[in-house]
């Protein structure tokens, strides 16, 4: 991997790498912010995932989270939302909830998409590898998070991973993919139209056969003008009181689905990481 | 002025509106962060001048400066760089440093650019009329900042208007734009060859005339690619010191002249100017 970018940020470093990546069949970026404690040491790390339309550099540039990273000695590392590059396909129409941007964090079965679209091989496997080798951080403190379709991929790849992540967390999430239009959309092009293959990228489902009871917390704008047609918060819920599964889910009066309510949050949410890294 | 985004932000509400203006001929934007306290009374404020590249969003998506606004109740407004829109001249070359994103908070007096670049009577009057009257925020106490060709803007004008503002400060701020490529650019095309004319946009200049002594802070860092070629920092405090202006010049070791500079110490900004406020 090459260093493209680096800029002094809290008294850490914001770093973008680039890096070939065999899984997505492209070349791709990602972001790390190391706090100072880094320069000593490795330190517990954060893997956010963002959402449609961002990029790995959209949560470094607009959440102001580096902050918080610094004063708890936390790294935050930032992966892609979606391959991209020359020959990646993208939405024929061009739409933002689908294709670049839109990776929605599974492996894609379809054509034309099976070829590049693997992100969730990719952030489980590859991109992990590669950051634990070769940036100052440590494989048996991590945790996870994001927002939007990156809830949806943080929630997801906590519950299929048991005993990588200590918590997990999401902002606005995605919570039941199969059945909102942002999903189905996406499932059917990426998976095809057999939807028992679509279970195993949907939060709510899988929290009915998780060995995995990570601490959980979420939260949710009331006016996120998103909320009642793709979010699917309510059938979560359901599932998590169904089964057991501890979590903090907290309304937040007032927010909308964009960056400032991500960057009112994300304080919290580092905050409630710390406490297990 | 018509509303065009309202978003919740730290438990205030960041906005956008846009209104016609007279003094540019064009279609404006703006933004305005109010903190939690503007819900009951008048708040004091702070006007922010983005540099080169950046337009009314850009402070308020980059920075991270609402958790700082909102804890002290202090407003931000976030006026654009430049006239806007269909029919305002831009650099022929399209060049980032000069034209649409590059008004550099002055008055131009030659064709093709004086109808509409004008940004010196549109900080200085027109809007900030238009805030006054329209936004709960409180005339009596404001001060100004602003980075790079916005922190030129913050301290010429603070300069140029003795008694409005209660203190000013500049991150990585242009300091004598006569003397370096940006501002001879700028200055030659907006206010014709005549030099005589540019004095009363550099700041360094107008420390010899200024009336005012107002708490000047200013962080540099010692990384900023511009430094050396553009920013005339020395020439400025070379000015400072001749005529015993008191100001506070912090340089800032491993920063660079992005926004992650800005976003690490737009708090400190911040506290500075609460204490006059």
């Amino acid at each position: 991997m090459r260093q493209i970018e680096s800029s002094t940020c809290f008294g850490g470093r914001q770093i973008r790498y680039r890096h070939d990546s065999e899984t997505l069949n492209c070349t791709m970026s990602f972001g790390v912010y190391l706090p100072p404690a880094a320069e000593k040491n490795k330190v517990p790390f954060l893997i956010w995932l963002s959402g449609l339309t961002g990029r790995d550099n959209t949560f470094p540039f607009l959440a102001g989270a580096q902050r918080y990273a610094a004063e708890r000695g936390i790294a935050i590392v930032t992966p892609d939302t979606s391959p991209r590059g020359e020959g990646v396909p993208d939405d024929p129409d061009g739409a933002y909830d689908f294709g670049l941007s839109a990776g929605f964090y599974l492996n894609a079965t379809e054509l034309p998409w099976q070829k590049n679209y693997h992100m969730y091989d990719y952030v489980v496997d590859e991109f992990s590898t590669l950051i634990v080798n070769e940036l100052p951080i440590d494989s048996a403190r991590q945790s996870i998070f994001g927002h939007s379709m990156g809830g949806h991929g943080a929630i997801t790849i906590a519950l299929k991973n048991p005993g990588r992540f200590r918590s997990v967390s999401a902002m606005a999430p995605i919570c039941n993919p199969m059945d909102c239009p942002w999903g189905v959309k996406a499932f059917n092009n990426y998976l095809g139209p057999d939807r028992a293959t679509w279970r195993q990228y949907d939060a709510t489902k899988l929290v009915a056969t998780s060995e995995e009871r990570l601490p959980l917390l979420i939260d949710q704008g009331d006016e996120d003008e998103f909320l009642e047609e793709q979010l699917g918060l309510d059938e979560l819920q359901s599932a998590l009181s169904e089964y057991d599964y501890p979590a903090t889910v907290r309304m937040r009066g007032g927010y909308d689905h964009g960056y400032y309510f991500v960057a009112s949050f994300i304080g919290e949410h580092i905050d409630f990481h710390a406490n297990y890294l």
